[in-house]
């Protein structure tokens, strides 16, 4: 029996969800929920690694049992029963034994929030990227707009990362700004390795004006990684949503 | 010199702000900060005590030195290069040596938060009182106008504080829902130990129906600490605004 589970979790402190060796994951957490509420051999599988500190409000991963007898509904509250407060589950539906959380994704929309206030706010330490060099946010969003399309993303990717085929298509990417609060909405059907987060460094420089938003597609044209803003920190960054068919 | 800071905090790993022997305070690291910012011998007073764990959006503080050298504008910044992540100054103004932020106090405002969602959110944990039981919000904020006024607030009083008048003037009570996060506000000239908390309890007891909202009226005049609901926990307080004239 499989379940697809929607995931909050505050990544602060985790090594993202992907189990490893001599750090503690979510994944590794959400098992040993499994194995209290469903039994030993329950499997999860997440639908995607997210780096360490990286926080997620609409994560999928699927829970796996040979016999669940926990009701659908039920399993929620009882996974949120045993889980830490920094991890919840928000809701459970049945698939099919061939459904994969990772594979049968098409669509994955992550934010990246920079707090632009001129000073510290302590609740969103920790939340948001606090960024108090003035920024202006209309030209953030036009170079957002060359991201659109498919493209081959390498400059946008961790240096080092040994990946075949770096072309992705974004469907959409936006940036607003609501109370200080700069949110950059980004969709597309896969992330290379740090993308969102070197993106959200790119729109940064062409924020504060030390680039022009047409330079974010001269930038992408280059698959040069040296030419794209630096990494933005784990921690303004958020798994919003994932779609499947 | 002295000057009126206004400090946003997260009260999680705080004894609240007043000093206290074997615990750590708001008031002992701004202190400490104060020390490394404007000197030794700096004086922080507060507008509250506040309880363990209360958080501040808008703490008023005063810091008191023979010589304050660094400019009001940056004295912000300066101390917020030296605070930890969960306080910061957000204000700066000078102020007369005879200013007391406790006794020049015209009017507090607090704020009480309960997230009345169905399933825990994990980035509402130790933000929030997380009560999924359905709470009925107008009938809460009924309820809370039988407080505006000046009345004898002891049913509202922790049993054991020891204090001669128990007379406090209530400003405003409303209660209203913004997606599931259900926030009480009360503006008073002062405020009884655990007042906030024990009168967010009751209007709990409204909003779920076990008690009517005129009963409030009741349980104000029994002057009986028994009659009114049990004290809310800490975390979903805020002490939102202070006001001097």
């Amino acid at each position: 029996m499989k379940y697809l589970l929607t995931i909050s979790y505050i990544g602060s402190n985790y090594c993202g969800f992907q189990k490893q060796n001599n750090a503690i994951s979510v994944q590794q957490v959400l098992t040993e929920a499994a194995e209290k509420v469903i039994g030993f051999g329950s499997k999860i599988t997440g639908c995607s690694r997210t780096d360490s500190g990286v926080h997620a409000l609409g994560f999928k991963a699927t829970v796996e049992h040979e016999s669940i007898n926990v009701p659908c509904d039920k399993l929620p509250i009882a996974f949120n029963s045993v889980l830490p407060d920094d991890i919840s589950v928000i809701s459970a539906v049945n698939v099919d034994d061939d459904f994969h959380p990772r594979y049968s994704c098409k669509a994955k929309e992550y934010h990246y929030l920079i707090f632009n206030g001129k000073l510290r706010d302590p609740f969103l330490s920790g939340r948001a990227y606090f960024y108090p060099k003035s920024l202006d946010v209309e030209k953030m969003n036009k170079g957002a707009a060359y991201l659109i399309g498919t493209h081959d993303f390498s400059s946008y990717m961790a240096s080092g990362s040994s990946i075949a085929d770096t072309v992705r298509t974004i469907f959409s990417c936006t940036v607003e700004n609501e109370n200080d609060i700069i949110k950059i909405k980004i969709k597309g059907n896969g992330f290379l390795y740090n993308m969102v987060r070197i993106i959200a460094g790119t729109l940064i420089n062409v924020g504060e004006g030390r680039i022009k938003p047409a330079d974010v597609k001269e930038i992408t044209e280059s698959k040069d990684r040296s030419k794209a803003g630096s990494t933005a920190p784990p921690y303004g960054l958020y798994l919003y949503s994932v779609e499947y068919q």
